[in-house]
């Protein structure tokens, strides 16, 4: 079964597409092709949205679904009007916190994901810019790191210390452990003081060869021998030192994200 | 007024946070301590949650607000059993979906943001590292480019990249434009081929200026002259052109990242 999905929006219509999404991989057995209809946010921009939703389903006979934050009730009617299953994100949440809190929602356009606060954005950039310049080991000056990201190379680093910096302002730096470091089983002596900042990732040595493979084709540094090597070397070393680790095989930079945070125990909220 | 809020969810918090969000940013008067409880997967957490959330209740005299996504009833019921507000984030649709679809939801954990579908989660890997190397016009292969972001130096070209990447596995490079470029008023030749990729990113002088002087203080760089002249500059080459372009001064990488995606028709949704 196929169906189709419109995530409609004022703004960005990334609150309606995650919860959207986290509804829709509930039911498991239908296929869903997902349209995004962002910045949707005056009488004509609707009407032009419900035209499109109306027309396909006439077209397909299959009803559309409408996952909606819109906040104008008048510009939730026009997309209404094409006949949609509307899923309005909102509305039943409002009425129990007006109560709860005493006060009227403001209804303004959703501002969650715009720059509400200019400070807490420039954190959250001047975070992005230390991922870059402190990732793989290229700037050691780990003083000012939330936490430090060690691991052989390609398990992971630095997609995770982006995502960390880009959207909960975390200053994550990333250390690649060298065939030096596994040698001799010992963390470089410039990141000794900051070891109760570390945290490492590791990954299935099939899996590594394969993304290795794809960056390396035919290189030593790809085989599954040197990746096993690397891996067992890097897990005897955290072991050692103490250093707590997750296996990244099966996980979303996402995951890995929550689960370090857990960790660490910063509770820091995302942008 | 103050209030206390609980993301708790079964996985990473993420849907919760970003809708829980959201809803309240819409009641502008209250102040909210937010906090995530993710990975609320079992009775012993989720007896620890409620057990956490009723000690402030009791303390405070303040009633917690709970925004839930934990998909296993019995859980639910033990973190209601805190006194809390319960706003599950799920509740509302997915009656109305099983009826639309005809099918029950499966009641899994949230997948949303696990790692669902490994050739979509590579190319998401595979994006950010197209991003990282071609950021800042060290490597000008653009073949491959999705979409090729130009602008002076820090107009917010590398997070937007990096975000377009790691969220929906855009393949987003980006340009600074040179003095030289800025001089001659015109696009470097090895643009030329990938023109109708091109985007623009300004921002207003003053805010330019002061964002350099905090990366390179007292330069001539970071002179509100120089950023004047250069932004200038880089309008009457955009124009000249025909390059689309976006003001970033007061819009987040959110909004510029959607903003370009509805300029260029990319639909595609995210991660």
């Amino acid at each position: 079964m196929r169906r189709t999905v419109y995530f409609i929006s004022d703004s960005t219509g990334i609150t309606a597409e995650t919860i959207g999404n986290s509804i829709l991989t509930q039911f498991e057995g239908v296929q869903f092709d997902k349209h995004r209809l962002p910045f949707t946010d005056d009488a004509r921009k609707a009407e032009a949205a419900a035209l499109r939703i109306k027309t396909l389903y006439a077209k397909t006979g299959e009803r559309p679904i409408v996952v909606n934050t819109m906040t104008d009730p008048a510009l939730c009617e026009i997309v209404a009007g094409s006949g949609a299953l509307m899923l309005d994100v909102f509305a039943p949440f409002i009425s129990p916190l007006e109560k709860e809190l005493g006060a009227k929602r403001s209804g303004a356009v959703n501002l969650s994901h715009g720059m509400v606060d200019f400070e807490k954005y420039e954190a959250r950039i001047n975070a992005t810019n230390f991922a870059l310049t402190h990732d793989d080991g290229m700037d050691m000056d780990y003083a000012h790191a939330d936490l430090i990201l060690i691991g052989v190379s390609r398990s992971g680093k630095t997609p995770t210390c982006l995502y960390m910096a880009l959207h909960y302002g975390v200053s994550a730096a990333n250390y690649p452990l060298t065939d030096d470091d596994l040698d001799r089983l010992e963390l470089p002596s410039r990141l000794l003081p900051y070891k109760d900042r570390l945290y490492g990732l590791t990954i299935e040595p099939q899996r590594l060869a394969q993304i290795r493979e794809q960056r390396r084709a035919g290189s030593r540094y790809a085989t599954l021998k040197q990746c096993n090597w690397e891996l067992q070397q890097a897990d005897k070393l955290m072991r050692h030192a103490g250093i707590p680790s997750l296996n990244t095989t099966h996980v979303s930079i996402e995951e890995i994200a929550s689960k370090i945070f857990d960790r660490f125990g910063i509770e820091r909220t995302m942008f």
